[in-house]
């Protein structure tokens, strides 16, 4: 039986407010992109409204542009130390809280946000739990442009199916200037191990791999909404 | 006694001349960039017009303008395999040919491609060779423009003074969209872990460090021209 979209948005949107219900005063907040992102923006503009001041730290131009409709104080990455970054994921590993992100294409950014806040909190519906990472989709690998032919040959060579990402036929174009191939990586054992072999890949800038980042994942279903903590490996 | 410009033309030609005489019919070289390699272009174009086929796999916009302009066929990096690559280098370590590049801007691309060359021949007037590498100049580090604020924190925090390269006035923007931080390195002792530190760093693309890539330095002075093969650690 599947879900009906409504209640998905529901349950992203639960996962939201209760982030947004852990910010403080004063506080830097790093801005995550994608749906369930979104919902916890517009939390935040409300929270906003009701007196609650806080900077946020964009990870998209796209975020920036939707943060600045709703009058979200806006500050760039390392200006001032960020206290929490709340952001959506595609697939989060159940004990380690792992993650593969990417779908959005602002993985970059958004990782870059996340290594440089103090508490890194993810929000999801519980579809996004998954015992192995790579069992749900595809993970986002980050690229140079002039590497691209290159890039792909090597990670065929290494036993990985990538293709770069389009839209309505053209290839998509990161906010970076970077361009994303999407990599058949099923039941991924060792995640580091992967992410280093990645990261040897000539041209490759970074991957969807988000390892030992995650604070907590705040996951909503039909069970409730429900805050995990990673168990160390 | 500083030398004469002009003989310091002289030493970088005769270098380039001796490296584009190696090359044979039918090979693809990796075309460096900067004022050496552009000399390099210079001999490989007279070689062309003398019925040499090669095709050419360019490291800058710029070279591939020039290339054009020369009548060099080119094609793209990861289409056909690279056989040699020629390039300069601002610094040159006697002994393990470990190199600093990027002081022209095209460290990125001259990188990827001398990593892909199954040869990389190093070009170069004399006042290049140094006993230690950082002891002739900056340290050119590549940054996303995004993270250039954390970045530079982050580079300060560890010691290395920092600045974003600047030309008129303006921060020098390179190829792929990437800004330059140009970074004091006195007297590098361990190349590879400053490069591993570098790598670290949030926002850091690449380094100007070539380690271990160098096939072999033809380097020109008042005493002629010299090839020196690299001499393992």
């Amino acid at each position: 039986m599947s879900i009906p979209f409504a209640a998905i948005d529901d349950y992203k949107r639960a996962a939201a407010e209760c982030a947004i219900a852990l910010l403080g005063d004063g506080m830097v907040v790093g801005l995550g992109s994608g749906s369930t992102a979104e919902f916890a923006l517009g939390a935040l503009a409300r929270r906003i409204g009701e007196g609650l001041r806080i900077t946020g730290v964009p990870t998209s131009d796209r975020i920036a542009a939707l943060a600045g409709r709703l009058g979200v104080p806006l500050t760039d990455l390392g200006t001032r130390p960020i206290d929490v970054a709340i952001d959506g994921a595609d697939e989060i590993e159940r004990g380690t809280l792992n993650l593969i992100k990417g779908g959005g294409g602002s993985l970059v950014r958004e990782k870059l946000v996340a290594r440089a806040s103090r508490r890194f909190v993810v929000i999801a519906d519980d579809r996004k739990l998954v015992d192995r990472l790579g069992n749900r989709g595809k993970l986002p690998v980050v690229l140079l442009p002039f590497a691209r032919t290159l890039a792909l040959h090597r990670l065929d060579a290494l036993g990985i199916a990538a293709t770069l990402r389009r839209l309505n036929g053209r290839e998509v174009v990161t906010d970076d200037g970077l361009l994303i191939a999407d990599c058949v990586c099923h039941n991924i054992g060792d995640a580091a191990a992967l992410a280093a072999r990645l990261a040897a890949v000539p041209g490759v800038v970074d991957s969807g791999l988000f390892l030992g980042l995650a604070s907590e994942a705040i996951v909503a279903g039909a069970g409730g909404v429900h805050v995990i903590a990673p168990i160390s490996a």
